[in-house]
Order: C-alpha cells, then structure tokens, then sequence
C-alpha cells in the first residue's frame, strides 16, 4: 500500500518535530498532510498522554484546518482538546466548522462551556445550534448540517447560480440545490450540472424534479444511509413535520455511517454492544461492560443443556460412548444455526429480506439445511461405526440430521420472531442461537438415543 | 416508514398495470417510481419466471433509463434481459450506459454476443471496454469509470469552465475535475466550485490541489472504499503503473463497495462464503456449496473434542455430574474467544488494528477477559456448589476463569496469526474459534477435574 507508506513516513517526520519542539519543520510537513491523517496523529498523542504535545499540533495549523481536524476526533478527544482552549479561540473553531460538526463539538463539551458560548453566539446562530443539538442521536436529525443551498421557487437560473456562487464558501454542498416554497416547504430538487447548462433566463420550477426523496429528522441514520446507497445520493434533504426543509444529510456521512453501522451489526452479532470507538481505544472498562451482560446471561442459558444432561444421566453411564459425540452434534447444529441466523439479520438490515418473505426463507431454509445436515450425517457416519458400532452410528446420523434442521430453522426464523415482538432482529445473535441450540441439541440427541438404544 | 409506503403503492398498481397490460396506465406510473425501484421490481418480475412482462416494463421506459434501471440488476438478471433485445437495442442500451456500467452489462454477456458487439463498436470505444473488462473483479479497475473530466495542465479557468459545460451530459461527475500534464498522468485537482468563484483569467495550475489522493487500478476495491471514506471524497482518481489517470470511482460506488464488503465479512464471520446477490434470492445450490465447506471441516475439528472427552473417560465415568458443567464451560469459552476474534478481524477491516498493535491488544485483552473469567466463575460457582459440592464448584470456576482467558486470547491472537501466515484473517469466524475452544475447553476442564478431585 504506496498511499500508507508515504502516509507513515510523513508522520514519523511530524512526531521528530514535535519531539524537539522543531516549528519551522513542523510548519513544512503539515501542509502535506490530510486532516484525517492529522487527527490519527492527535488521537495517537491524546492516547499516549501527551495532550500538551497534541495541542502544539494544532496550533501550528491555520484556524479553518484546526477546525476541520477536531471535526475527525471522537467526543472525549474533543473534550481534552478544547479544555486547553480560550473561549475565544473555541468559538472562533465552532465557527469555522461545518454545522454538522459544530453540532457534535457542541454537544461533546460539558455544561459550562456550552453556556459560555451560546452567551457569545448571535441570535440566529444560538438557536440553530440549539435546534441541531437538540435531535436524538442516531437519527437523520443529529446527521445533517443546516448548510445547504436553498433556491426560491420561481427564480431564474442566472439568478439561482449567482445564488450558489454567494453561497459557494459556507455551504457543505452546491452540487445539489434545493427548491423551497414560500413556507420552506421542500418543492424540488435540481443539480448545479443542470444549471450550468440551462438557458440562463430559464425558471427552476420548470427544471426541477418533483417528489424530492427525502427523509425526516427522526429517521434512523442507518435508513438514511441505505436511502443514499439506494439512490446514489450526493445528498439527502430533510424535512419537519411540516415538509419544511431543514437540513441535508451528504454522502461522506452516509458512508461513515454505513460503516459504523457494519461495525456495530458485526458486533452484534457476537453480542457485543455498541462501543464508542474503536477497539484498540476504547476505555477497558466500556469494553468489559459491553461483553459482561450477554456472555454471563448465556452462562445460565448454558445450564439448560447441563439439566438436559443431568435428565439422561442413565443413558450417559450406561453408554458413555456416546458422550464423545456430543460436543460435535451440539457445535455442528450451533454453527449452521448461527449461519442461518446471521444471513436472516443481515438480509434485513440489507433490505434484501422483509417481513413477508418469512415463508419463502422458511422454504429455502427447510432445502438447504436439510442438504447440509445429511452431507454432515454422511461425514460423522463412519466415525460413528469405527467408536461405538452400527447402532451408536445410526443414533449419531439421525441426531446430526435433526439437530442441523432444526438448529437451522430456528436461527433463520428467530429475528423475524424478535422483530415481531418489537425488538431488534439483530438480537438473534450467534452466541445466544448457538446456546439455544446446545440445550436442544442435547434433548434431541439423548431423546433419539434412548429411543434406539 | 412513509418512503417505503408510498413505494409500494406505487409498485403495486405499476403490478395491476402490468398484469392486464394497460400501456397508459403504465406510462402514467413510471415517470413516479425512480430507476432503482424499477429494477426492484424486475427482480422480482425475473425471479418469479415472469420474463415477458419484465421486458415489457422495460419496454415502456425512455432509452435512458432503460440502461439506468439494467445498470441496477445483477449478472444474471442482465443476462436474462439481454437475450431478449436484439443486437441493435443492445448496443443502444450499452451507449447509454457510464463507464463502470457498460464494462459490467459486457462481463454478464455471453461470447458471442461480446464479439457481435464489439464488432459493432467504433476503434476507440471497443478499446476502453476491453480495457475495462480486463481488470480484476474487486479492484479499483474493475470498479471505475472513464467519464471524469480531465483538464491540461496551464488551462484558464474560463477555459476549464467551457470544458466543463461541454463533458456536464456524459460525465459521471462534474464536480471534481482533475488536472493531467501532457503525457495524461495525474497532476493535480481542483473541485467545480473552487473553479465557479476564481477570476476567469486564472490558471488551473496556480489553484489545484498536489499531492493528490489516488489509487492505483489493482488497489482491492475494499481499500478504496475506505480511502474515499477517510478524506470524504466525491470521487478517487485511479492511475495506471506509469501514474497516468484511466478512471474515477465515484462516492455511489464506494458506498455500494462499503455495503457489500460488510456483508461478506458479516457471513465470512458465520464461515460463510461470498453470495452473489441477496440471500433470499441465491441459487439454493450456491448457498449450499457457500455454508458446507466449514461445516464439514469443523465436523472434523470437533472430532478433537469427542477424543478429549474419550482420553478422560475414567474420570467422567466416576463423576458424571461433570458433565452437567460441560456445555456451559466450553460455550462460554466458545462465546469469549468469538467475541475477542471478532473484535480484532472487524478492527483490522476498518484500519483501526494494524499488525503492529498486536502487543497492545494482547494486553488489553488479558485484562478484559481475566475479568469476564472471574464474573462468570462466581456466576456459576454457587451452581457448582449445589449440583457437586464444594470441590466441584472449585473445579468448575477455575476451569471457567482458566478457559474464558485463553479462548479470549486465542480468538485475539489468531486473525494475527493468520495475517501472519498470508491468509485472510476474516478466516478466523466464530465457528473456528468456537470448535477450536471447545476442544481446548474439554482438555483444561478435565485435566483440573484430574488434578484437584
């Protein structure tokens, strides 16, 4: 990868010059680095403890790079990073940073300051950021930013562009304009592509596209990104409760949100909660809290397939043969369980898969994993006769075809049983269907046991 | 979700129309219904054997959306399409279509459809289709268009803007231009709107930006989503060997790259192979052969676990309430060591754990999971105590605390190791861990069962 090499070498640089408080290096390298790159570099420093070394950094960059930078870091970053901050140096930050990102600088900071600097703001600008911060996280609301670009309806296309052109500086986008009635009602949407070669006394109502795709500020943000990837989005408009446009979600935060939302949906998966942060940064103790409740919830769903073994101990001392084969029928019905259930969670969150294709995945499900537990069976078979005789194989084949079945149809149908209880289909993780699985899988394997033997 | 509501509205009478073949009514419809839900219900029109009628739908629509709403469907669908247009409206679709969707409608064809094609082609055109058809799946190659706008070096910015307004129809973006010297190779870029407020006068070189970004056309389509992600680009510019531009990856692509990727690591972390195309719509077949092959192999795997539990056979003989304890110890440990895996491989994926990180994580994990050990040993110890008195509830939360920490390690440790090896550390899902620990698991359990009763 030549882009990290050279990204590598750049920072190693940086962190020598920052090492011996070196500015005029400092002052050579930073102009060839990204603000994503720089923030890496803080959040490395902030980590380490060296939040002096990291506020040095920063003020080598000009006001409106800083401001782009603390816009990359993490909420508590941005907390250590603006209490070594003036108020005045501060506001000058929030003002330089797209609305978006001022919104979420806002809310990182603790009471005081947010007090201090709201006292400071302009009418018009207090109550935005008020109105920003005040949509829960997670939804369309708490994603977009305020600058957008908003044409009246009924404006001439030289007028419109001149609008842009004014605009051009603040706005997040200008590629994308916004075609709003006299009550800020969301009326059609229009490209600056089809501007540029529209006749310039031509109107925008008679270029616009109506039934503008938007979203509302309570949507969540995944739907907000599936929305985006759907249509192929530069952007997407947001209105109220009144189809007032108030905000535009752009496609650089549809994609981080995809992919913190990937993140999380393979955590989930593992039943993990949300981390707030990356791995290797997040506090210990987050990281403990966010493992604990499931893997210790699990623990006692585990003692379902200790009683279900308690319940044929007889059968066990008597033919204790068949103890070899049973973390094999309880792991292989586990991991086609699992399988079944991650391709149904995931197939949701996709969109690929709704409500009413329960019974068609139902179907696929029963031919599938019928195949793969007699390809299983077939396997194990021999194995079967070599340790315990013909009859321990045949109890054995039956159980890994009953077991797989049944450990399958389970794990694909319970997210759609969790949804319909009003609870999140992702829930249906591998760890909870892989225990659900071990406690069946021990009463299927000794019931069909004592039935043969 | 009023979106999708008004979404189905629509595609149900769009149905109605269909099914009595009332070619107004239609005509009316599908001017509402953007190209993506169109194709959504093709698929569904392909999938359920109706394929006259899907050609029909798409016989009502405009040239251009036609190839926008084919550029939609999967290979296969495209094939099925294709075979009932002739050569002639084949060509016209593939004419209409951007650079990255004419390459894959080509790659779904047959050969001999290619050839007739390509022999209907002008020099220059039938060139950059076998150009682009010729790079890897995966790739950046494989994932760019042609149609970028490319400004010379030493252009003025009126001249710029002129280049502009004659490429706005058929490049796929406009609003990132990019700067190439005399011999094409990449020199800088400057954005639309940097163009749209400069004086007329200006040179495109004084204004553009170095240095810039860029993959190259073998960079694995993964990383380019995530380039584009990290500096929230509108488009990446790919160069060939010789740092000459040949494409762009625009941000709709990335986002459909960061979507699919995520999805594969999803099922990758189930040890199920890469689908084509969305589980509810699969060749059963495919999903059969993508969720056997560890299925199988871990049949196998678990094998170690019956011959763990066979070594011990005395001791369980003598002692069967240890077995109650089984299936918790080594689930738990099995849920662990898959939460730890999965941790590290996702945090690898996204570029938060590199290589170097391993002895951070090594440490940090020793200590998150030490503490999970001793929560779910004193969650299961009173059970020990009432199930087998005192020495097997010593045994039983020792063997927890002793296969909770090295599950948890082994699940960290081994996607390393496997990079290590050259491997994907993907490979590293939850059912290898899981079977892995649970042998693992039977061996410490027992041997401390040995040792202290």
């Amino acid at each position: 990868m030549p882009l990290s090499d050279a990204l590598n070498r750049h920072k190693e640089a940086l962190l020598a010059a920052l090492e011996v408080d070196d500015r005029s290096s400092l002052a050579a390298r930073l102009p060839e680095l990204r603000s994503a790159d720089i923030a890496e570099i803080l959040q490395d420093l902030l980590e380490g403890g060296q939040t002096l070394r990291a506020r040095a950094l920063l003020d080598g960059l000009p006001i409106e790079r800083r401001a782009n930078v603390i816009g990359y870091l993490y909420g508590e970053e941005q907390l250590a990073i603006a209490a070594g901050m003036s108020d005045d140096r501060l506001q000058a930050v929030l003002e330089e940073m797209g609305g978006d990102e001022r919104t979420d600088l806002f809310k990182a900071l603790d009471d005081d300051r947010r007090e201090t600097l709201l006292r400071r703001m302009a009418h018009r600008e207090r109550e935005e950021l008020k109105r920003l911060a005040s949509y829960a996280e997670g939804t369309a609301g708490a994603l977009m930013t305020a600058d957008y670009v908003a044409i009246p309806a009924g404006m001439t296309v030289s007028r419109a562009m001149m609008r842009v052109r004014q605009t051009a500086p603040d706005a997040e986008t200008v590629y994308q304009l916004y075609v709003v009635d006299l009550e800020g009602r969301l009326a059609g949407t229009l490209s600056l592509r089809q501007l540029m070669v529209a006749r310039p006394g031509a109107r925008v109502d008679d270029m616009m596209i109506h039934g503008v795709i938007h979203a509302a500020v309570e949507t969540p943000q995944e739907e907000v990104a599936r929305i985006v990837a759907r249509y192929d989005l530069l952007a997407l408009p947001v209105v109220d409760e009144a189809r007032r446009l108030v905000g535009i979600v752009t496609h650089d935060d549809a994609l981080d949100v995809m992919e913190s939302e990937a993140t999380e949906d393979i955590h989930k998966g593992m039943s993990i909660g949300a981390l707030e942060g990356g791995v290797s940064r997040v506090p210990l103790w987050s990281l403990y809290r966010k493992r604990v409740t499931w893997l210790v919830l699990l623990v006692f769903g585990n003692l379902l397939s200790g009683a279900g073994i308690a319940h044929y101990e007889a059968i066990i001392s008597a033919q204790v043969a068949l103890v070899f084969f049973l973390p094999l029928l309880i792991g292989s019905g586990g991991n086609a369980g699992a399988q079944a259930a991650t391709l149904t969670v995931r197939g949701m969150a996709t969109g690929d898969v709704g409500v009413r294709d329960w019974s068609k995945l139902f179907g696929r499900e029963l031919l599938v994993a019928g195949a793969l537990g007699v390809t299983m069976a077939l396997a194990v078979a021999p194995i079967g006769v070599f340790r315990g005789g013909e009859a321990v194989a045949m109890v054995v084949a039956i159980s890994m075809i009953a077991i797989v079945l049944f450990g399958s149809l389970l794990g694909m149908c319970l997210p759609f049983v969790l949804d319909r209880l009003g609870w999140d289909p992702a829930t249906a993780s591998a760890p909870l269907v892989t225990t659900l699985i071990d406690a069946s899988g021990v009463l299927i394997y000794f019931g069909i046991a004592s039935l043969v033997l």
